[in-house]
């Protein structure tokens, strides 16, 4: 192992430590009961180079739903399924300035698609693109595409986050209600969301998300076995919007304070990685007002000063 | 019969011949079916004087749903069921000046309620206030109310157009989730709804329409029973709304060139009325851009004009 | 007297001390220093019968400036002086639902002109079509205007007021360079709004408001001299717009729970009248978080109730 | 001359004749007079390499103003005058989804701070926080630093477009006076436009633009005398902003298609960099409906295909 990921796994837990007392000043997201009942002060980071290098920090013992994080593979499978043409036939490519379940450009900005994949109109309108038979199958491809990039087949869904979101989510059915006003949305409104609401469910942990930011990180392929899953070009896609999307509204002060590719759920989770060298996942689940991880920014923004991670 | 009626009966059929006219200027709603079959260059207009006098001019053998027109005894009703500050609490007293499909303001304006009763997400928010156990009994207490008012135990639905509302209805869909979101809707989107599509689709003639409009001008009791069904209080807050918020982001000028409380339906259907003097029932089915009939709007004007209507 | 102006006249000062309470909910205007010394719980009106009958209560013994009452005004100056079809070039007739001063609308919708006269945007592009030489000529006709529906040469500019608000005006400076910038203001900005300025510095008491009202609530005409001053038309379309807009974005709701056409101004005064009957000027400083008169509002409303005063 | 650089060297003009024929989809922008006059088909591009390499070609015989690529330096400026902390108290780190004119979020969003410097509004309050006793000696410092890092002092202001630009900036007055209205503009709005204009009018070829970049590329540090200018993290964080915000409401498309830092002007100007390696300036004066030279953007996508720049 190098000298730096040695400096890395050593340093780690106390980074780690000095971040997780900025948990306090978030919360915990409560709107659905499955999110409620996380750890707040819990953080935890995994980080795999491409060597097969790794380290890990923190309370690394639970599992979290992949809530927003999922859109950046449902993009890429809906990419592989569909191509790039009809995925941006759908979405566009330019981050809103709008809170990630805003309507108001989808009424405002002629012809009314969504302006990009990461928003939740924008994740809807994927979600549809996804090829299979039944809301299921789409639902169980989605599945297995993870399982093939995390390299672990007991990955599934958490049926009880699935079914509270389901019962909960008014404003996406809202906005995927004006999507289908608008002619974006061609499929029926509820199995398209049957897919997004088990895209958000499966269930996963902080080693899972990073070996999957890690193929990322290799250009689309596995570091460990050469197998390629994703066209280069699809990677630089989902990379870029990750920059200038990937974090909510706040995606532009992370791109400053920290300088790389992520994307962040509601349930504390962050995928991030470092074009070439790493794949990092971590979980943190109190929130900023923003919707991300207080602890986990703060643990980016950290190692990405001390180890010069930005890539700008 | 007084002179002043006697010469609007006179006059009327060349008056009404002449914003025919503008009909060409205008299209006919093409969104159902049901409503595209009707005949653009149609105009009929009913007036009901408060004294048992009346005036009929154009083509008035088609029936047409009430759509939007209908939000006027929604709201009635429910202010009867549910009481002032119930109403209140759900919708605004306001103008918006944005489309009567708007959703913008629902999420722009804290706390998200419906600006008024006579925009689609406003008159969702009160078709939920109407008392019944069932979408059906609230449907069926709805029309009650209107054949009430109308004096006729023969109107019903028209259930083709409220079948291709139904289908079709996706932005009502959004709105109605988006209240359900905000918490201003408390009931289940579905049922909601389905009594909303059932009050649109209530078909009437201009005769009935005027009828209706007769009790409005007669401070809510009718003139020939001398019955009052609504008390005054609630007539002057519907007359205020359709002053101020009836012709859909054209009601400031058709108060300028029209000047009396009216209240217009995508069919093509105007309900208006002078307080004290008379109601008024008129359909023209080719629309303007603001979903206005276009000769009902111009004829109206030159009625208003040629009689002092206006009550500025 | 007839007995009606009797009672009003007895029961006047009962229902203003009652009204009075209510300023306490509200504060004083204090963008500018001319406005923030007035007496936050003084309260005053004056009513003026189209038969010479008068009533006044209240503390009446201090003048206050027209602020956005001289909005009406300017709109009839402007029509007389440059007709319907160059007003309605460069002003809408529909309320806005936005606050006064808001820029949104001009962005939003195509092709940018202010949506009504009564918003600071159209007020603007009003004050640039009343004739004149120069900024000052411009100034003196408006001023003189008001002073001819008085009947009082002896109104003036506060020059200490007019002065405060040229020199903190940045929000109506962004406004005017919108316009100019959409081509909807033809003049120069500055001296555009130094009339605006001055307009809106007119100092009046409750009085003189009544006066002017009355000529108003008389299609036109001075009642006392038989003098005609403003078409019937134009009234209409001041009054029209004293309904739909004249109270801010709470106009929907006076119109509900007052009925009668009125201007309100940030200084507390409300211009009012009831049409055929009278016309009625009051002030109250304290102002309710739309800009209204705190107690003027509640007055007009109890003495609507009390008098069947609703046009509605 | 590395293997690399040769093949650029020998490549390069073919791509750029390739590129040029896009110009046709596109128009000058002709708002000023100074900007109309510029050849639509014109095309150059200058890359200057950290170890001294350089590639040129097109036409390169026509100088230019910087417009919108100044925000770049202006910011950094401002950085080295104010310090991040004041910087951020005035601007924002998000892109915004709206034009760069676009008035909206000022209104919408509290508290009324541009969302990122590179929007007009943004710009304007950037250019109140460079230091100096008068606008002249604030825009002469603006120059001495552009001038530096051009390492070029014949730089200097194009006076005819700084003098048109002052006479029709109506929108940006608008934005100016917004923020002095919302606090966030402390000084007067001429004086802070006047600098503002200025900066925009500094007039450059590609092969200065190129050299301003390349000290971007090599981490605020002239690789030639190795004098270091700006500290490295202020150049992240203006490489980061051309990532999100660089191309107007086009950066998150030029992020996939490209993957650079880059900053275009509506002069058709646009200043790329790539990390560690490249400065780039180019011209094509044909600009898209974004504000982006049409023929510009697409000679930076296909080398960065040719030659896989994208960082992502």
């Amino acid at each position: 192992m190098s000298t730096y990921w040695q400096q890395l796994e050593q340093e780690l837990p106390q980074l780690l430590e000095e971040s997780r007392k900025t948990a306090a000043k978030g919360a915990v997201a409560t709107y659905i009961p499955g999110l409620a009942n996380a750890p707040r002060d819990a953080l935890c980071i995994s980080l795999l180079g491409t060597q097969g290098e790794q380290a890990h920090a923190g309370d690394c013992g639970f599992k979290f739903t992949m809530q927003s994080i999922s859109k950046v593979f449902s993009l890429l499978l809906a990419l592989l399924d569909s191509g790039e043409a009809k995925v941006f036939e759908k979405v566009g490519m330019e981050p809103t300035g709008d809170d990630f379940n805003s309507i108001l450009k989808l009424e405002l900005v002629d012809p009314g698609k969504p302006f990009n994949p990461f928003i939740n109109a924008g994740a809807i309108a994927i979600a549809s693109l996804i090829e299979g038979q039944s809301p299921r199958e789409k639902a169980e491809r989605m599945l297995e595409f993870v399982r093939t990039l995390a390299d672990d087949d007991t990955l599934t869904w958490n049926e009880h986050v699935y079914e509270s979101e389901k019962a909960t989510a008014h404003r996406n059915r809202s906005l995927a209600y004006f999507l289908k006003d608008n002619g974006i949305l061609e499929d029926d409104v509820e199995p398209t969301l049957d897919v997004y609401f088990r895209q958000c469910a499966i269930e996963v942990n902080t080693t899972q998300l990073a070996r999957m930011a890690l193929v990322l990180a290799n250009h689309g392929c596995d570091p460990v076995t050469g197998r390629c899953f994703i066209p280069r070009h699809y990677v630089q896609i989902v990379n870029s919007f990750m920059v200038t999307c990937g974090m909510y509204n706040a995606s532009g002060e992370f791109a400053i304070h920290v300088g790389i590719p992520a994307k962040s759920g509601v349930s504390g989770g962050i995928l991030a990685l470092i074009p070439g060298q790493m794949g990092i996942g971590l979980v943190g689940p109190s929130l900023n007002e923003k919707g991300n991880s207080v602890a986990g920014v703060q643990l980016l923004a950290a190692l990405s000063e001390r180890y010069d991670w930005s890539i700008f």
